[in-house]
């Protein structure tokens, strides 16, 4: 099968050896990304961006970055200057993920921000949890999205990295909301992670949830819902950091392989699910790039560099060319 | 204050080195424990039992190992011979938790030897889970609990290390249910593994689970209800396999002074908790052993020999003389 323009709407390269190691996975499966900005400092002005944005042109060929910028009190002088480089700006509730320490405590601070952004049609991407019990997080969460959605009904709100199934009714409510889905989230449940021995490999945040959330995404994902898009929130720690309890997972290898046994023949769902959603939510305008996935075996990789894959060593019934 | 005979009625000593590291700290705070079986080769012969007995008392003072074997398809004249020797027997369902590999997968297999146990006034121990999602095994486990107390109603059994509220229910419903309640249910929710960052040392089997679990937990321990009594499941493991996912809190060095801040004065249900019910459940004959508890600042260890303990270095208003 071929897809067309396979895009990432939620990516993590990190920088430095760790860009360089990470890339090629999704350079070769995808033609864009949405890279996140929660680098040691986040990438929240113009300087950082271009920088970032170099480095990442430097390391891929025939891969188009779409940047997000960190959330922080900008000026509309400096949202104006922005706008036209990158895709979104990121939201972290404080304290939540990884390197969001400074995220915004309250959400009511960056209202300017956000009427800025609302007029000059940047869309704001949110990692969606409270600070209540960790199962319940972004179920609690669904009320901010609402408010959000309603103060700003012009702002398109991506909820990202969708764990709780509740979340996703939210979608047709609200016109402005949309969703990502990362692999981990559509494949796994906490069985993977606290099922057996300790897999500190899936643990991630949000964390992968019951089989009643995983079923009820794998559903909306297959009915090829409009305003549901990949994002694979693939986010490489080095497995000594793991092993220090890091969340993420890097499933950048092995997303297409694993997302055509997923789709199992359905490429038409697949290819809106993996590009024609993203592209017409957002009118992204992005290189056409043809991906070619033929039917063989294939096995992921077991390290790449200091990280461990998800689904290290698994066989796939197949392959990306 | 001062505690009559407290009884750890669920206690993993482990062997060798790893033994003499951690028994003085339940010989300290315990007249006696109830020992579990799950070593490689499992305690369930005599031979095995007596040498396992005798290293815990060369190991020990003032202190009463009860033993427990592991359950297999005894026969009559085995268990005739081992009922004097043995406070339980201690069934697994296959696979659920540490070397438990062995344990009885169908339970109808051993229905003669539940048989020859009840005519012999031998209690079953059991690890209460089955095969499902991780945060369900205990609840999805209350029929086959259910099903045991019907068809073996003179038979005691023991709902061990409860961490599913709906268990606790079940005692008022059936004469012969007991159970027993670790610190780490009691004190700790997921929040305390997968909540911030991965803690593998808070990872057990059963998982600690939901605020609503340990809320209704913590009522049921409060309210001095006569058939829940106090067991550890201590369970020490290296660091080095904690690391590697091994389930099991090392709690022995911290119980009483962690239960003494828990029932905060109410002396008369601490009693009952961690002896008085147990005692009466079970008539056991255990010698006499006060242990005194003073209101001193406490540290608990940050390391014994190669195990990190439960509240590693935390500060406790409760102290052991």
């Amino acid at each position: 099968m071929i897809l067309n323009t396979p895009i990432d709407m939620h990516l993590h390269l990190r920088e430095g050896k760790m860009l360089k190691d990470v890339i090629p996975y999704s350079a070769k499966q995808f033609a864009a990304a949405v890279i996140m900005p929660n680098l040691v400092p986040p990438v929240d002005n113009r300087q950082r961006l271009e920088s970032y944005k170099e480095e990442i042109l430097a390391n891929s060929e025939n891969f188009t970055p779409l940047m997000n910028v960190f959330m922080r009190e900008y000026t509309e002088d400096e949202l104006l200057d922005l706008a036209e480089d990158i895709f979104a700006i990121k939201l972290y509730p404080a304290g939540i993920t990884t390197n969001s320490e400074g995220g915004v405590k309250s959400i009511e601070n960056v209202y300017p921000v956000l009427e800025i952004m609302q007029e000059l049609n940047i869309p704001l991407s949110v990692h969606g949890e409270t600070n209540g019990f960790v199962l319940d997080r972004e179920r609690e969460f669904a009320v901010v999205y609402e408010k959000l959605a309603r103060d700003f009904p012009k702002l398109k709100i991506i909820m990202e990295h969708v764990g709780s199934a509740e979340l996703l009714d939210l979608l047709d409510r609200y016109d402005n909301l949309y969703a990502t889905v990362t692999l981990h989230h559509l494949l796994l449940t906490l069985d993977d992670l606290i099922g057996g021995a300790l897999n500190p490999h899936n643990f991630c945040k949000p964390v992968i949830k019951t089989p009643k959330d995983r079923d009820a995404i794998q559903k909306f994902v297959k009915s090829g819902h409009k305003k549901v898009m990949f994002g694979s929130d693939s986010a490489p720690h080095p497995i000594k950091n793991k092993l220090k309890g890091a969340a993420g997972l890097f499933s950048a290898p092995v997303i297409l392989p694993a997302l055509a046994e997923f789709f199992d023949g359905d490429i038409e769902t697949f290819q809106k699910f993996i590009s024609d959603n993203a592209r017409e939510n957002f009118n992204l305008n992005v290189p056409e790039k043809k991906v070619e996935i033929i039917e063989e075996e294939w096995t992921a990789p077991y390290i790449v560099g200091e990280v461990k894959p998800m689904f290290a060593g698994r066989v796939f019934r197949y392959k990306v060319l």
